[in-house]
């Protein structure tokens, strides 16, 4: 289960313009809540007030889901980087979250929406990645207030303006159909059962001292409920991040190095798919060679144009790591559609993160990626709102 | 064996500049001798007289390697029609000749130079394929003397000026070392024994009605020769077309879809190997996709650095067929180092010769593009030649 809470900062000062009889005065407010999990405290429900936002910018709603443990922190951390603030653990929040903010964007994790609590759900026998163990009305109720713009407060009280970016992470943000109609994107963190467990033993064997057995049946156990509920949230997804054992090292199942799957929907609006070398043909391409020397087991790339769940997407794929910066630089040349603002940005965001896990490899750059189309997302919605009064003046 | 002759154009006429104390009237001549299988009438040696050379400009020779009926002509039609001139068949030659001429191009076939007829070999269980039925000394004699500007007489007489491309094309150009040396490029045509095997059942078994057992022990009885004497010069060849099946119908043996390979020695002064989007890394590429549609069985194109005999060599491969003009354009925009003169030259040569066998598939792609790398090779020998003068009145 995912640890993480609500937050976002205040610097957001949007001008104030009328957008009701009543002015901008007339309040609503939404209270958002956290977890503690040093003290144990979990809410099982929320109150809910509402108050009238003074703002035009509406924030641009984003869904990210995956199950624990398989980045989302990381990744909320590169997208955050993108878009220029610092990246900085929430001020009063939980000190072991994994949600991190910065000035433009807050990160919410649907965990707060857990309907039932641990005791709750013991004894009624669902777990939380059961829809019955989560509260999808006051989800999609509270998503909505915040894409119409309206403030909201945290518990313990903290006045969310509207962000510019509004995450929801966690196991269910495309479930409810609802839900999933407020998101202007959605992504699947899609780590494969394979590397799953090769994470796992890593962390909870080697670094919580948990056995091998129990961690395979904490797995198994969870399985039926992940793929009944959590996995096919996947087809909604406007992209994918799809993570699987390498194929450069023969039987591998260490899970370091990693093969990585970038599935971006066609026809998506404001989302123009990355490709490389020749958008919509079939490419596998080894940079090493004569211009670039890499280590073993090497890097090879592959694009080109796929279905996924009966839609048209694009999969971009990393297998290998790199090792050093001009590997990236060279990469990063012979891809199109990066939403780069300068050449290389794309590696200097990555070496900004060089100690972030996935940096030398196709999480790091993919998440990278994502956090970059994010960004023009979002600055073709604003441009949008912002030519669409005036198109309607001329009228 | 081929069936071939000597043969030149007249058009070309060099300023006469001295070369020596006597000036430019002192001449040797050399005599070229044709085969004519019509009157039966064959050489078993040639007188030589030498004529000096009135020209400063010596010709480029190229070295053309290949066995009977695969293809040297249509290959020689390519070439010469890439320098402009028009292609047609030589005057007052055999009209069965292979060898085919242009304003620029001269191509001589090294059957001329057996040293035993048909009659000989059999007298000395040799075949042609044998060095000791070739007279390596008189072939390497005059090409030297091709080679140094010197005009010569073929037989029947006839005033052969130093061409700008000269060509000797045949079962042995780079069999001797000698004649090697004086090669400025070579070329191997590397039919694999699946598609010559194909190939000859269409051409003896169809179309001439050798029965299927006669095919294939005039094949085996070739074989131990071509093996020891012919295959070993590409290892010389600074490139080879490599022509095999196709490997997109499992187990195809018609020989109709092939599968070619341009392979392109490294470090060759005045030739700069091909490329496919990325020099000197290694890359699959299926341009039918979104937008390119192909037929069964569709295209693919391999590119990357390997080594061939040792040496290093970038190879160019392209499986399938184009259905139409526009996928061969599509991929010529994305080949790089053409020694194009203008935006679809490639495509232009191919449909101007689109009759021609080959057209639609790596064959002709790579013949044609072999001719431009040709074109581009002589002009640069040209703007040396033209520079190192100047260069040393300078000193």
């Amino acid at each position: 289960m995912a640890i993480c809470g609500a937050h976002t900062t205040t610097s957001l000062h949007s001008p104030c313009t009328t957008v009701s009889n009543t002015g901008c005065f007339q309040q609503k407010q939404v209270i958002f809540f956290t977890s503690n999990r040093r003290s144990g405290r979990r809410h099982g429900g929320a109150r809910t007030f509402f108050q009238v936002s003074c703002s035009v910018e509406k924030p641009v709603i984003i869904g990210l889901a995956a199950d624990s443990g398989c980045g989302k922190s990381t990744f909320m951390r590169r997208l955050t980087s993108v878009f220029g603030g610092a990246a900085e653990p929430p001020k009063g929040g939980n000190p072991d979250s994994n949600t991190l903010i910065s000035d433009t964007t807050t990160v919410i994790c649907l965990d707060d929406y857990h309907s039932l609590d641990r005791n709750g759900r013991k004894e009624k026998g669902v777990t939380a990645l059961d829809p019955r163990a989560n509260n999808f009305d006051l989800m999609y109720e509270q998503v909505k207030a915040i894409k119409e713009g309206l403030t909201s407060l945290l518990d313990p009280p903290e006045v969310i303006r509207p962000p510019k970016i509004f995450v929801i992470e966690g196991l269910h943000p495309m479930f409810d159909e609802r839900v999933r109609d407020l998101l202007d994107f959605s992504i699947y963190l899609d780590i494969s059962d394979d590397v799953k467990f090769a994470w796992k033993i890593q962390r909870d064997m080697a670094e919580r001292g948990h056995s091998l057995e129990s961690i395979k049946a904490s797995i198994e156990a969870r399985k039926p409920d992940f793929d009944a509920f959590i996995d096919p949230q996947k087809q909604y997804a406007d992209a994918v991040i799809e993570v699987l054992p390498t194929q450069l090292i023969p039987d591998d199942n260490e899970g370091k190095v990693l093969r990585v799957k970038l599935i971006m929907k066609e026809g998506v609006k404001n989302f123009n798919p990355v490709y490389l070398f020749d958008e919509g043909s079939s490419i596998t391409w080894v940079p090493c060679g004569r211009k670039l020397t890499c280590s073993y087991p090497g890097i090879k790339f592959a694009y080109g144009p796929d279905t996924y769940y009966g839609h048209e997407v694009s999969v971009l794929e990393m297998d290998g790591q790199f090792d050093r910066l001009d590997e990236l630089i060279y990469v990063e040349s012979h891809l199109s559609n990066l939403s780069t603002k300068f050449y290389g940005e794309v590696t200097q965001q990555m070496l900004k993160h060089a100690d972030f896990p996935g940096s030398n490899n196709g999480t790091g750059l993919f998440q990278t990626i994502i956090g970059l189309k994010i960004r023009d997302l979002y600055e073709q919605i604003v441009a949008e709102r912002a030519g669409a009064p005036a198109e309607a003046a001329k009228v």
